[in-house]
């Protein structure tokens, strides 16, 4: 719970009055420093976390240090606290990361799927009623040159109609990894009647949430080319007047949505678990955009401070389309009441002016902005190439 | 190489005048003796079955013994040995085996997995040109209620026509590692360039191929719960006058083929590589049968052999149906010109008179056929109860 959403999430469910038991292993905060960089936002350390915590909501917010990929260590945890819902965000969460070399790719499969495997044994064994919420990607769909359902799609072959889950064309070890883990997921639901919901989410942007009001509160914001994403790291390289670097063309569209929304969703999905045995997947976002519209964006609302944006196109280090067909479905979360309550320009302007508080610290790690991990390449360290833009690690 | 099939192809390759190195880990020895049981052919030492290969076939044999989850080694072996083509069989091959408790679904999906992700990278950093020839299963595909094509199907959704990969139904946690592994492989054909062939193997069942001549080349036969797989089980079972057992209405389909058949496949894909970047999957099985019909063959080859033998049918521990519609394409392996060489019938009697020989080995470990991993138990050890059979570990 010491992640970008982990931690929103929490505050959230205190702040309904849901009890909160966190997980973590302190992961992303290691990959971060090993990629030479830091939150935009200072977060505080988890103890401090805790204690801020604590005098607010008392013993309804507990929190264990531990890994997933030990079995022991995930069974004591959901044996003891008995959960209703567990929210699964501990997953190495960036492609780029994934896509370093040999060694990050096996870490992230490895961490993903075992960590995974190790939860719905845990929830077998000691939580058999539990609803499993896994954060898996929009990235799992790909850019296919047809609509995206949710999860599942009728099709008729040879004659015969059939429902089959909506094939994955992922674009990095890291979004593979998350297809292993939605097709083990839907096979624990059928083997062992347990209940989960997989999360297909799109690109998560902003720095606020309701709850996330004081600086002791912000959560975690990623700025670096290995863990930052795309609407974050355009307002990040505004703030310290680093043109906005768009890959390629720019087309590359994907589904957004503002970190409010996202933490409404989820809690929708806690409010709400399927049936016993039921495998449901939910497409999670709110708008589509063009990479290219989204530097428009962000530099027409910069500019409106005084900040002078620039953008740059550059060459494209990743594996995937620049200019594509792209419709997806998101009408689940709606059917369960979700409503978008931020416009992105709206948030874009609450980034700027919470992240230049923090332009010193951005600027510390701009170097962090610029180099680049060549995805063909598959080079054995990061390289330092020039000005790269990282669409998605989501 | 010391496996099943990986010795018997061994022995063809080296028939054909090409050059083999192997690897083995001895897993399957170890993992067969963890489980209480033996192969029913006295198989030799690795030492010894080498020293009769390099009487015949001089350096043209090599051997390392070592791991594929350890990169180093794995990147040493190829990229000394250079090699045009890979055949991996070097996968937990057993889903009762993964299906055992956690640590067995751990070791499984763990060293099937990272095994695979090892030998892609080597590839890409070794032998970029080199073809791999993956062992997948039929298994993959599960038992949908539609014809099963080979690797891909096209699709009409929503008005767009599009080919995607054939939807994977699998039914044990080592059938969806043999998913994900897929999943890598063709991602990193198209990340690198690299080629693969990808088989979705039927059961194999014999003890037989043209190389196989002589007691001292036997390649090893599995026929307790966990490793043997219908057809071969059946066999052993009628040899010691056990019931041959069906699990519940025995309407279970599956393709099959006899090992001579699956080496001579295997040698024609060796000889007819993919273009580069390529990913190929074929469909390797001769004929269709259901598990009920393949009893009745056994026995009424049996019967003529003075075997009396019984069919006994049991309750099914497995996750499938037992009745099902099943019809699978395969086309792809015909096209580059095989042609099946062994009638069933003919290869059950050679099976029997096989076995006969080693009587006593296979009564020796009687109690090992009537152990039964309850699937859907998911138990944290190997549970007694009775007369199990195991449909498919292939």
């Amino acid at each position: 719970m010491d992640g970008y959403i982990g931690w929103s999430l929490a505050l959230r469910q205190l702040a309904m009055g849901n009890e909160v038991c966190g997980i973590d292993n302190f992961s992303r905060r290691r990959a971060v420093e090993e990629v030479g960089s830091w939150s935009a936002t200072p977060i505080l350390p988890i103890e401090k976390r805790l204690s801020i915590l604590q005098k607010e909501y008392g013993d309804k917010i507990s929190f264990h240090k531990g890994d997933l990929v030990n079995p022991d260590f995930t069974n004591d945890v959901i044996g003891k606290f008995q959960p209703d819902s567990i929210v699964h965000l501990a997953e190495q969460p960036s492609a780029p990361y994934s896509m370093i070399d040999q060694s990050h790719t096996l870490y992230t499969q490895s961490n993903n799927v075992m960590g995974t495997l190790n939860v719905i044994y845990a929830m077998k064994n000691y939580a058999p009623k539990a609803h499993l919420i896994k954060l898996g990607t929009m990235g799992e769909y790909g850019t296919p040159d047809m609509e995206i359902a949710e999860g599942f799609m009728e099709v008729e072959f040879r004659g015969k109609k059939s429902t089959i889950p909506y094939p994955r064309f992922a674009g990095s070890w890291y979004h593979w990894s998350k297809v292993h883990d939605s097709n083990n997921v839907a096979f624990a639901c059928k083997l062992w009647g347990l209940c989960s919901t997989d999360i297909m989410q799109g690109v998560v942007y902003g720095t606020r949430t309701s709850e996330i009001t004081e600086q002791n509160k912000h959560t975690r914001f990623d700025f670096d080319e290995v863990f930052g994403t795309v609407i974050n790291r355009y307002c990040a390289q505004a703030v310290i007047k680093h043109p906005l670097t768009v890959y390629g063309k720019g087309g590359q569209t994907r589904g957004f949505l503002a970190l409010e929304d996202s933490i409404q969703c989820m809690s929708i999905l806690i409010d709400n678990p399927p049936e016993a045995g039921e495998y449901r997947v939910v497409n999670q976002f709110d708008q589509q955009y063009k990479v290219s519209e989204l530097a428009d964006r962000v530099k027409r609302i910069a500019d409106k401070k005084g900040l002078d944006a620039n953008i740059q196109r550059l060459e494209n280090p990743r594996v995937e389309k620049e200019e594509h067909y792209y419709k997806a479905d998101h009408e689940q979360l709606k059917k369960l009441g979700f409503k978008a309550t931020r416009h992105i320009d709206d948030e874009i302007s609450v980034m700027l002016d919470d992240l230049m508080v923090y332009e010193e610290r951005i600027r510390a790690k701009k170097e962090q902005m610029t180099q680049l991990v060549k995805w063909r390449d598959g080079s054995d360290k990061i390289q330092k190439i020039a000005n790269p833009l990282i669409l998605s690690n989501d």
